[in-house]
């Protein structure tokens, strides 16, 4: 566990958390579509969380104030022969708790993920976004990424 | 070892492929300025495929023709809570030989490869695409794929 300034700690997601962040998931204008929290995590969930913990390359965080999840978001490390054989962290699925949006939350969790892929070697930091999402554009820009990629999605 | 049409075969990388890969990776418009491929494979790329050749979520694939390699892709598969749980597909680096492109080889390659995600249970595949890639972005969108989001990218 780690602390972040405004008394946020961050740490790796157990078990335990994954009601938490099933909410966050679909506490979103495309994931509630998407996601499915009736009732109690659905199996296809708990293998996914189990798949997500026995890989070394998988960090799935979740930020905590108090007792209260805040926001989560994963880490994927790639390993790969491209740009000299630079290792890539890869960030997916990141969310803010509605109650914690707008006030710079988002990106403390970003800083922190980004020094993580530091410490890990990784020489890329990768992510995609939506194209419907304009203010997530906005705001990896102000991070420092460069829009540099068109992202495709095929559904199989 | 499989076999596509055309007499093409596909099988996992090797690390006697490894100079046959860096030289597709370099013989592309961006790729040439950032590889490194005078003399022998440098010490970082060795790294790097071991890195690959351990983790049992990268497949990087060379596909041959008699005995020349003619291309090759990479697929990491992403498990992650989003989804419902879904299992991804993720395809980097993918290269055809400058005398076997224009032929449909490409088409074939990406095709297996979607292929071996749905094998392994992906419900989704994934990739990006530099946005000065025109002719790549006709092609994955001529394989089905939605160009639906925006890549970023942060050297660090």
């Amino acid at each position: 566990m780690a602390e972040l300034s405004d008394n946020i700690c961050v740490r790796k997601a157990q078990k335990t958390d994954l009601a938490a962040i099933l909410r966050l998931l679909a506490d979103d204008r495309l994931g509630r579509h998407r996601e499915d929290t009736s009732g109690s995590p659905h199996a296809d969930y708990l293998t996914a969380f189990d798949a997500v913990s026995r890989d070394p390359n998988q960090y799935l965080a979740v930020f905590e104030q108090g007792d209260e999840i805040i926001g989560c978001l994963q880490i994927t490390f790639i390993p790969g022969l491209s740009r000299r054989g630079a290792l890539r962290g890869q960030i997916e699925g990141v969310r803010v708790a509605a109650n914690f949006r707008g006030k710079g939350y988002g990106t403390k969790m970003l800083r922190w993920a980004i020094e993580i892929c530091r410490e890990q070697g990784c020489k890329l930091v990768q992510l995609t976004s939506d194209k419907t999402r304009q203010d997530a554009q906005r705001f990896y820009k102000d991070l420092g990424f460069v829009q540099s990629h068109e992202g495709f999605k095929l559904e199989i």
